[in-house]
């Protein structure tokens, strides 16, 4: 594969002085129609052989274009707030809104393949952490993003001598590092395991285009006219790219039956029975979440429920066993606009907890499969992809040491009538309901229907769905406080066991 | 002025049991009713002897409140990227937004008690210490906010009675650490700063409260009422408050010429002179931030200018010397809802770099003085008392090794005007001028003396303003090039003397 950007391709100096201003002023001017659309973000990765000329290649695009509405981000090694979160959290908090421009040094691809070349990961480590990748990116081409991937190579020869030759002038030698020579005496590794990536994770949507290195005037007018090709002719067509085939569900369906059916809305508990069980449940709690384990877990509880179902109290129930300072709540309303100028879900990555904290989400990324689906915010194409999307998210957290506890709250329809009735007749209660509660109810079927889907597709066994009948909402509160309580036990076990 | 909280306040379990439902119901239609508003957040800071109740306090609002909508934040110390920050970042990040209550453990009068007690401060750097904080406090209740502080006491006989009680109970005895007991052995200190810190620091509209920490029922009906009397107050009049006496300007204001007129426009240069200066001052600059006590600082360049006044041509010329890794440019332009639901100055400060990095704003936190002034964007006290924190935010910028460069770039309204129709008669140039550059112009004479006045008041020796004449661009950049170099290199110099 790279055989081909070894040609010695070459741009003369004066073909360059009579392109240079004509890209110029074209990259410029869709720019600023990008800004001026601002209906999607672009993304730019820059990787490749040190030496290579990316640096060099960013600087001229920062150049060329105006820099207030590019975004050049360098990743290093993590800071300690990154490493306390899943890997990909510092990528998503660095991604351009719609209408900038983002250019990436170091990313996604970067851990992969340092980590297979030094031995630390096996070639089947390496293909599983490009399949996540496909999948993000996957995502990030449905969300609107438009995905531009540069490989920037030298042939060994090459590199050899452009490094030496680097090294060799006091005004660029300190651009050439031990770093750079160790991983040059990897070459031919490097190589092997870099052309597996690229050809393991080219997708239409998300294509690599690979630069040969070492004619500068050649790699920038091909990187400038490659971006400027894109640009061009996104910006004719600016809205999401067309719906793919929806993904077929995780689980195949089951015809009569399904989930919610199963669960038993009869169940009650008696005062005295009630009192006695949370006492001892809140203690459980308290002192597991006081285990010094603790500090390496980050524990995520995502309620869902059936409006009036209780998870305002539910999660009362929870936090009355735990100190303020430990715990976070989130509430998830209608986005903002920064929010809505990013992919869907890094409004709830932006709110992730890092290891060793308690965040409660009061709704959350499951919105997308059922409020919004329902009322049709979204399109069917982009709630059907959301199943996957939301297995991958849950995935990343599971490996970043994360617990994720799902609760659904659900409620018979006849039962919420009667809670309708009674915050209307209750003063204090009143402000609880509103029309929007009573619309949503004519859709009774249809939010059972996308709430069976979204537990079909979505109970993993890293994150597996609870339902809860909250018909009873003291046998509710007991029953999701034992549920946490057992797995939050079983969690701090196993970490004990890898120990 | 502690005396007066050693008095042996109790409530009997029985008054407390009768009052408790009451005054819960109250304070959760309150918060409710904040909610439904959004027109100001509440920040509450619970500080004061170990031992008192603060967190079983903190603990019952939040059970006695919708969780939901607190943040409860505690801090301990900071993180490798909040150490990269001015000090008061962490808190500012915290900032809740309008319609939220915001309770702080460890705030910012944390860390100057502390560091008075263990003798790491005079008096007399704590008593500037608390003067920042009185403007802090006064800028957070001009943006609206509801500002309550606790203070819980005990005497030294009754801290030590608790502490050993704590200690001695198996259940609590990991509460009371080794730091707990090294404070107590420095009580009458803290005592003493401790009520020098209130006293210097409670204002009408930032006042402490004292709470006896002995009895649990008397000190939480005591804050719970405290709290829900300030916020039915205020909730009955939720608009910010009434504008305080404007406060007087930085300087005092020259009559006849004013700074502006004191600018040389009709220097200019030639191309070739132009082409030797940029060539040599760009090399010197990017050797300048190759500097390794660059690490250490954080530079923040701030641009602003009349229209057509050629920011983005300068701002470009000053990058081209530099690595796209190196810096980030920050475009301002209309706050997003996000940033209208916090204080003004919150914009800025998510955007702020940490030490070692170069961030540039095109247009910037003077804005409120600017723009939002003429165009009655906000009201006269707003952009009145903007320059007093702005120059309080500068200042910690400045303490927190920050060097901020403030470039004004001019042109005279003749040169304006051709600029314009220069635009106008340029098909890629159109998109810069808009009908809003128009109505800008005819407000000319208002804008100059904005900029009169903002330079009067907010160019401090800590961070000056430049004033650049831009009619000839070339010399525009030549100039800002050089001043930019010129601090860098002083700033350095300094750097290497506090070796």
């Amino acid at each position: 594969m790279f055989e081909a950007a070894e040609l010695g391709q070459k741009i003369s100096k004066e073909v360059f002085k009579k392109e240079e201003p004509k890209l110029r002023q074209e990259l410029l001017s869709a720019q600023y129609e990008l800004k001026k659309q601002s209906k999607f973000p672009v993304v730019v990765l820059i990787a490749g052989v040190d030496g290579a000329g990316k640096g060099e290649t960013v600087n001229l695009l920062n150049e060329w274009m105006d820099p207030r509405y590019i975004e050049t981000r360098a990743f290093g090694l993590p800071n300690d707030v990154e490493r306390a979160m899943p890997p990909m959290w510092r990528f998503w908090m660095n991604m351009p809104a719609k209408g900038r421009i983002g250019i990436f040094f170091g990313h996604w691809y970067t851990a992969p393949i340092l980590e297979r070349a030094y031995g630390e990961i096996k070639t089947a480590e390496l293909d599983a952490a490009l399949s996540e990748i496909r999948h993000f990116e996957k995502m990030l081409y449905d969300e609107g993003a438009l995905l531009l991937k540069f490989w920037f190579h030298l042939s060994k020869k090459l590199q050899r001598k452009r490094l030496k030759k680097l090294a060799a002038d006091k005004d660029t030698a300190w651009r050439v590092t031990k770093t750079d020579w160790k991983h040059f005496e990897l070459y031919d590794k490097f190589r092997k395991i870099s052309e597996r990536a690229l050809r393991e994770s080219s997708q239409a949507y998300a294509p690599w285009t690979i630069v040969e290195g070492m004619d500068p005037e050649y790699r920038s007018l091909t990187v400038g006219r490659t971006l400027l090709d894109a640009l061009k002719k996104r910006l004719k067509n600016p809205e999401p790219p067309k719906p793919m085939l929806p993904q077929l569900p995780a689980v195949a369906r089951v015809k009569g039956k399904r989930m919610l059916d199963t669960l038993d809305l009869t169940r009650t508990l008696t005062d005295k029975e009630y009192d006695k069980q949370l006492t001892k449940l809140q203690g459980r709690l308290n002192l597991l979440l006081r285990d010094p384990a603790c500090a390496n877990i980050a524990l995520t509880l995502v309620f869902e429920g059936c409006d009036a179902a209780g998870k305002g109290g539910t999660i009362r129930r929870v936090t009355q066993a735990l100190d303020a300072r430990q715990y976070r709540i989130v509430p998830i309303a209608a986005p903002t606009d920064e929010e809505r100028a990013h992919p869907y879900l890094w409004r709830f990555w932006r709110r992730l907890g890092k290891r060793g904290t308690f965040t409660i989400f009061d709704r959350s990324w499951y919105g997308r499969v059922l409020v919004e689906r329902v009322e049709g915010f979204c399109a069917e194409s982009d709630w059907q992809r959301a199943y996957t999307e939301i297995n991958d998210f849950e995935e990343q957290l599971h490996h970043a040491g994360n617990i994720t506890v799902k609760f659904w709250l659900q409620v018979s329809k006849d039962e919420q009538l009667r809670r309708f009735k009674e915050r209307e007749a209750t003063p204090f209660k009143r402000f609880k309901i509103t029309e929007e509660d009573w619309r949503n109810r004519e859709k009774w079927d249809a939010y059972q229907n996308a709430v069976n889907d979204m537990v079909e597709r979505t109970s993993t066994e890293l994150a597996p769905w609870h339902l809860i009948s909250s018909q009873d909402k003291h046998a509710a509160r007991i029953d999701v406080l034992r549920v946490l309580c057992d797995t939050i036990e079983d969690a701090l076990k196993r970490a004990r066991k890898r120990k």
